[in-house]
């Protein structure tokens, strides 16, 4: 289509990281141009300035929880909304210069969060190796492929031996096979994707203070409406110890009666409520919904109290 | 105001009742024609009927607790709406004819309520006198009062002496001098009166079965929502035994939002809900609102919802 | 066996009412005194000051809900315990003397709660009839005996032909040929029967004062430990309107770990709990409890508390 | 005293980490051994096997929030207990060689947590600066120190220019002057620390599945009890995404009658409970009791209870 610039997306970089497979894993991103940040901030500011559409940016992770840097950022700031979801299995490898010998492997770069999801394959099989931390999995595959790198391996995603023309020495390193990452696409406010019927909402919600029911006060908004949480994590809120906002991803869309219901009892007895996105859930799970939380029950039940408010009994 | 027919009322009679009186303290009844009825189904038939404009009828009573006829009359039958509430204080005589001797009364008779209510002074003053149990304490005075009658005093309303020109021969026999009666005018469906900020909003909720957290999850609904209330009382359904239907009066509004949701609740948990009217309080006492649930409160909640949806962040 | 004095049983009477074929009901009744009482007050006095082992005595009905004068006179007084329940199908006659002609009554005297349960046949078959109240069903009946008697005819009792060698006119004459009253066989305290797996625990919980949220901490106590509620009626103090107590029949016995310990929470929660007794469920039917509430997982969790307090991890 | 050996504590070195600053503020570490671990895991395990009476680690900050390597490894092999928690301002230094020109610093090395807590000195002054990770601050200073080293200057905490022969280049640099650390010393299982009346009690809860009700059954057991929440965090159980565990402070002691019930309530709703300990809090302060929650009134109603199941009324 001549005229219309190709979309731009920015991702957690470098080149070669599980982020950029789970965006590539979107169609729209096949046509766009994809924009490597060195940070999650990084990222997301690119989308806050109009320079990208939107932001792939890694969420949590089924072995390591949460990515306090992707909370905490957008939680903060001018507002960003989460319009995808995309869960990828994270497999590691160690990859390592063509002819490198596993048994000459001393020093092995990777990410922390890398690190301890190979922890048990890494005592098993290199005892005796030194861990050298670097910023991504991909920062240390770049590392390696340099010339005189004082790094012998890298643990990483498969895709990065492409990328830094790395070989594979050992595939599969990771302990839990069945470890998964989740990742959004943020962009700017705007309204949300069309609700599916299978869909989630994100948000933070920061109580008033902590006496015993506060938190319990914030679910009873979810519960009495019959909706199910599938995430909460407190985070500090910077005050001090012991202050805390909630990260919740609840089932539903916006747009569903039973949760805009919710998020307006949030609303009030919350000292604030922040709305990060309503979108379609990456496994397609639809909620089983209990008695008395469906559209066509809050129709009803509108139409009801419209009656007997002008008397029509 | 020449074409204008007067108001009609009905109440449970006969004449000389304390619902009478409770009826007469309503400015609306001054100039009214008072219809006595032998029975509340009888009182409120006539209303349904379109024979009267409203029913004065006792609910409740702080030492007896509720009138069942009443509650069930109203949970049955086509719907009918409370408009108004009266608190009357409840003082009993005992009444005979003029010249009867204290010392020679043998048969006393009275409602079976008032005797509860003056059972002390009885077993004090009078202790081996037969009580014979009347229909009405306005139906004891008129007993008394009737030539070769077979009681020799009725247990009443000071007021029903002048009706049946019996004369008191003692007052203030009641036990508890602070007890109280309350009625409710009661009406065809209609729009209710004006919220006032001290309102009372009555309904029968029907729950769908008995697990242990069906009655919690009615009062959740209400709970939630910051909505206190201020009389529930079981009643069996009729079907068999641990069945039971709930008669709620709580504060607030119909056209309050918080009430209004708390309805909405309701109806959707519920087998099914029966609203009874909204209706300024007798005392008008105004609720004290926690955070969150303010006319205030809800509106804004509401436009942030609208601005969240639509995307304005 | 000499010696050994027969058992001795107050109950609601005069001879021939529902109250009497309920105690018959008991095995133990069979060669026990019978003592019929004028009222239900009466009844309890008699246990109360050791003339009788114990008093039948009606508490609720399907139809008409409960008996306030045994919910109060149990709540107040020197302490009682239930030890028994018994549940019997309620049918009513209309009783004559013989020779009387259906076409004939004019008068007929009933107990007000039996007059509610025909007031539809009594509207079809006998419109005109004036109904004069009496203080029992039995009484209604031993009116109709005597000699010139005011009535014509009683709504009583089948058995209570018997007993005042009266006809029955008309058999079968109730509203609902499912009406079932609930009896309670009411004791000195003593510890209680032993429980049987299908037990029921009365008590009287008093609130401390009405936030929204009073009732609802009463309930919790009962649905955190997963015990199910059979009864629950609000009843006045007497102080004024709007200050109840809670007249409650919960599953489970007092010896039950889980009842136990909500009976503990009520007691530091509430301004006054009243234990009523612990006694078998006369219909046999056995709580589903829930996970974590039976006696085994109780057992367990105190068991790893002793180990964890003592620091044996 | 002759005869008794040293005690000897682990904590998260190398020396000169803000956790040694920590173990440092005990008595009871000051002619004590102390031995710096590389690692968190390697810390406790120094502690499982025995070789060291405890081990200090940190568990949250208030600016990065928990830390997940010392919540998972509590949360999983042999069982440890907190027996002391610290309360530690943190603040950070620019260390470097003497002589060093801030002018011409380069490189940074610093742990991730704080370079996030310095990001906006870090952007204000150094903007062009490269930060290199390692796996703690005192090993950045470590790094710097070395000859030929390719770090120009460490993020780190004070002390660790005694320990390196660094110098202050700037101090105070963190963006948050009111940032708390919080460590906890752990011990192997034994009877907890007697109550101070001003105590915390750690956990974690598994729960079974995800219902809507799942967490808010947790929480009600402990705010049924009044019981207060400090920290709430959920954890990731590494089997899929949206499966937690709940890692728990709460206010009061074990040995509380309302901890006690508490905990054996979530021993039971639970799939799993592990207990964590209980310990005196750092900032000493008291809860403030709701009614029926005293250890008073607990005891209050365990006595109570055993009176009428005695039959004592």
């Amino acid at each position: 289509m001549p005229g219309v610039p190709p979309a731009r997306y920015a991702y957690l970089g470098p080149e070669g990281t599980f982020t950029e497979a789970a965006l590539r894993s979107l169609p729209a991103a096949a046509r766009a141009e994809l924009l490597p940040c060195p940070s999650v901030p990084a990222a997301l500011d690119v989308v806050r300035q109009g320079e990208a559409d939107g932001a792939m940016v890694p969420l949590e992770n089924s072995v390591e929880g949460s990515v306090p840097a992707t909370l905490d950022e957008l939680a903060a700031g001018d507002p960003l909304i989460v319009t995808r979801e995309v869960l990828l299995r994270v497999g590691f490898a160690l990859l390592a210069k063509a002819g490198t010998d596993l048994e000459k492997v001393c020093r092995v770069g990777t990410h922390p969060h890398a690190h301890a999801q190979c922890r048990t394959w890494l005592a098993t099989h290199l005892p005796d190796v030194e861990i050298i931390p670097t910023s991504s999995t991909a920062g240390a595959a770049a590392a390696v492929a340099e010339p005189g790198s004082h790094l012998d391996a890298a643990i990483a995603a498969p895709i990065a031996a492409d990328h830094y023309r790395l070989v594979e020495l050992v595939g599969d390193i990771e302990d839990n096979p069945h470890a998964v990452t989740r990742f959004v696409l943020v962009g700017r406010p705007a309204p949300p994707p069309t609700a599916t019927g299978a869909d989630k909402t994100s948000l933070v919600a920061y109580i008033t203070d902590d006496h015993p029911g506060a938190l319990l006060e914030v679910l009873t908004e979810f519960s009495v409406r019959g909706i199910n949480l599938t995430r909460i994590e407190s985070r500090p809120t910077g005050d001090q110890l012991g202050r805390y906002c909630f990260s919740i991803d609840c089932e539903g869309h916006i747009d569903d009666a039973r949760v805009g219901e919710a998020l307006m009892g949030l609303r009030r007895v919350c000292a604030d409520v922040r709305y990060l996105g309503s979108y379609p859930r990456a496994d397609q799970v639809r909620p089983v919904l209990r008695r008395g939380v469906s559209e066509v029950e809050y129709r009803d039940a509108a139409a009801w109290l419209a009656r007997i408010r002008d008397g029509r009994l």
